[in-house]
């Protein structure tokens, strides 16, 4: 009487391995059968605790192990990012010849998915008004909760996230007296950091109710309330004319239908002498966004590809200056984030549950297999309006440790900028 | 009976005035009346010698100014390329509302040329194969016929071809040892630096004939000829396997409908694991090539913008890790050409004719005008195989000065990479 369940399960892990690409993996159903890809040996094993969980997972393999592994109906043995690693390679594999097709897929999902102003605010919320206090379990002590950039891979969480602050400014060029809009600011790190570092003024929008509240009360202590105004609304509703738009991390929520309202918003500030920088997760090619992220952590999320997120800036007339890809950036931010979290799991799970814990241990999992195999990318894009000069010669200044070694103009520029800094950091005292 | 005229005069040239966007010029028939828009005052005057001229102007106002330029029909009082600014300006202008219909229009129009094998063929020689004694008199001494790279602005032609040829370099972090394949190399230069100072081998295809008997004759004086193998193909006949992919202003020659087959012809030669860079003249968003330009000096041209560009990396699942956008240093390349031909005319006129001399000069002085006012771009993208680590941890190396003042790791890889220089040219001597 074993033997039929046995050949039903075989043929259930066969049509589960098929799906992952046939990737280096063992799956393994509970006081039953197992199977792994002829080849290389497993990175690990999935052990699969009931049948139930083996028929949800032939049905819809990506909702299927999302939700089983949060419920603990699936378990990993050994490395879960390894796990993902392999799955998600084996995936890209088997689905080269639909790639095009996930295109109009993607398109349709999005239309599907409420990112209107209502929509968007609840979206937010339900994510960013988690509580600080868990957030804070992880992130580094300003709370940048987007990709830092590593000076070098040794670098600390803390130092990488002031680095990448730097390298936004340093890029854009700000100068003290300078206006700047934020859309989407999170908990308003980036702003404060212009501001205190680079003399500049700071509208920063945010429909994160806790993020905003926190920002405030920052800006406070920090002294900056006069010149870093946080305001709760959508990017949608900007108002006024500034030298500078910069958006962090905010375009994964703005969904591909929406982002001639998102180009709007950009031209609306900063007209066609302004210049900018929008930094988002990306992809090399379209593609449908993870259905069990959007459905358990981010509702609403959209990932585009360089060539889609064009279309905020080409019907502006916009000019592309720079395109930097830091992909293994946010790889290495995931290791930290997730180190950080299996550290504080007992509180996460004094605050919610194990649910919880399991949905983020995967999302931040599943997040850093993404980008360290290359399917998923992190994109800066600074840009200007098409009438205006570059904003450097060359890209030097950006990498200048000692102007003196630079030619003649490039030292200059390179001197009145700290000449500047110094004055106001004096002005500030 | 001389206000009849007059009237007709005044009417046509308020068409021209308005086709041009109400640009700050003067129009002035000889021997009849002159208009210039209210306002700022005229750059320059455009003299129009018949009434024939002003007709065809009115039709059809590219190549109507275009033709009658070249013939001596028009004359320009004042700077040719300052009145060309303006008019780019003026019409950019006028023509926001119809920006995208434009696109269609691009498309159909490249549809409409010939870059098929054949008439590529024909397309290139009629431009690179005018005589390699004409291009000798305005390109610097390497003959590079692409956008340099200017440390300072006041950098000479020279170094700055030989400064843009290290930056790609740089940006690719080739290797001794590695093989490259150079899709459009003009007159040779890159590869022959690449061989020379970075070590690689190379294999560099060409359809203009001149070039590459100029390209195989300098490999032979330079003793490269076993590591530089320069091959009269279209870019469509590449083959082999290589570590990396190259090709330096020949994607303008490739047209939209062709972007396919040029990315065919990348994923052919590095598969999904080499690295690559392309170089093109682009704009920001999708428009016609200039008419006149494609029917008297470029046959099949076709100028992408960034989004349209990428069509040919998207697909393949490529990575773009850097885009760079030298524009300015576009226009400084054309000042020095521009300033180079202007005295060699007496030379040009000997070889050719005055039709000739004049309608370079357009060309010449229109190129510098679209690039210094935004109206076209200069893009270098790298890109690399999506599993593949990126080539840098961060860009910090390519504008390396010192290796000491970098962290450790970095610091690491340029020693590394100076020690190997030096180790291949004491091989070499």
């Amino acid at each position: 009487m074993a033997i039929l369940p046995s050949f039903a399960d075989q043929w259930l892990l066969s049509r589960i391995l098929e799906a992952s690409g046939s990737a280096p993996i063992r799956l393994r159903v509970e006081g039953g059968g197992d199977i792994s890809a002829p080849g290389a040996a497993p990175v690990a094993t999935v052990l699969i605790r009931d049948r139930a969980t083996l028929a949800h997972l032939v049905r819809d393999p990506e909702i299927g192990f999302g939700d089983a592994y949060m419920d603990g109906r699936i378990e990993v043995e050994g490395d879960l990012t390894r796990l993902l690693e392999a799955i998600y390679q084996g995936m890209e594999r088997a689905s080269k010849a639909g790639k095009w097709l996930s295109h109009v897929a993607s398109k349709w999902l999005d239309v599907a998915q409420d990112n209107s102003w209502h929509g968007s605010r609840s979206n937010i919320q339900r994510h960013y008004d988690l509580g600080n206090d868990f957030y804070k379990l992880w992130l580094d002590d300003q709370m940048v909760y987007t990709c830092a950039y590593f000076p070098t891979p040794q670098a600390t969480l803390e130092q990488a996230q002031v680095a990448k602050m730097d390298h936004i400014c340093r890029k854009l060029r700000l100068q003290p007296g300078e206006s700047v809009v934020e859309a989407g600011c999170g908990w308003g790190a980036l702003a404060l950091h212009m501001a205190r570092e680079y003399g500049v003024s700071v509208k920063a929008y945010n429909i994160s109710r806790e993020q905003i509240a926190f920002a405030r009360e920052r800006a406070r202590e920090q002294g900056l309330s006069d010149r870093v105004e946080y305001i709760e609304d959508d990017y949608r509703a900007i108002s006024g004319k500034f030298d500078v738009f910069v958006s962090v991390g905010m375009l994964e929520h703005v969904g591909l239908d929406h982002f001639a309202e998102f180009s709007d918003a950009i031209h609306r500030s900063i007209g066609d002498t302004g210049r900018g920088l929008v930094h988002f997760i990306g992809r090399n090619y379209p593609a449908v966004f993870s259905r069990w992220i959007r459905k358990r952590i981010f509702p609403g999320g959209f990932v585009p590809s360089l060539e889609q997120s064009l279309s905020v800036l080409e019907p502006k007339n916009y000019s592309v200056l720079d395109v930097e890809n830091l992909r293994m950036h946010y790889a290495k931010t995931l290791e930290h984030w997730l180190d950080r979290f299996e550290k504080s799991r007992q509180q996460v799970m004094a605050m919610y549950d194990s649910k919880f814990v399991r949905a983020w241990r995967l999302y931040l999992a599943g997040s850093l297999a993404a980008f360290r195999g290359g399917h998923l990318q992190l994109f800066q894009i600074v840009f200007t309006g098409a009438g205006r000069e570059p904003i450097f010669w060359t890209r030097d200044p950006i990498y200048a440790t000692d102007a003196a070694e630079l030619g003649e103009p490039v030292a200059q520029e390179v001197r009145e900028k700290v000449r500047e800094k110094v004055r106001w950091t004096h002005a500030m005292s």
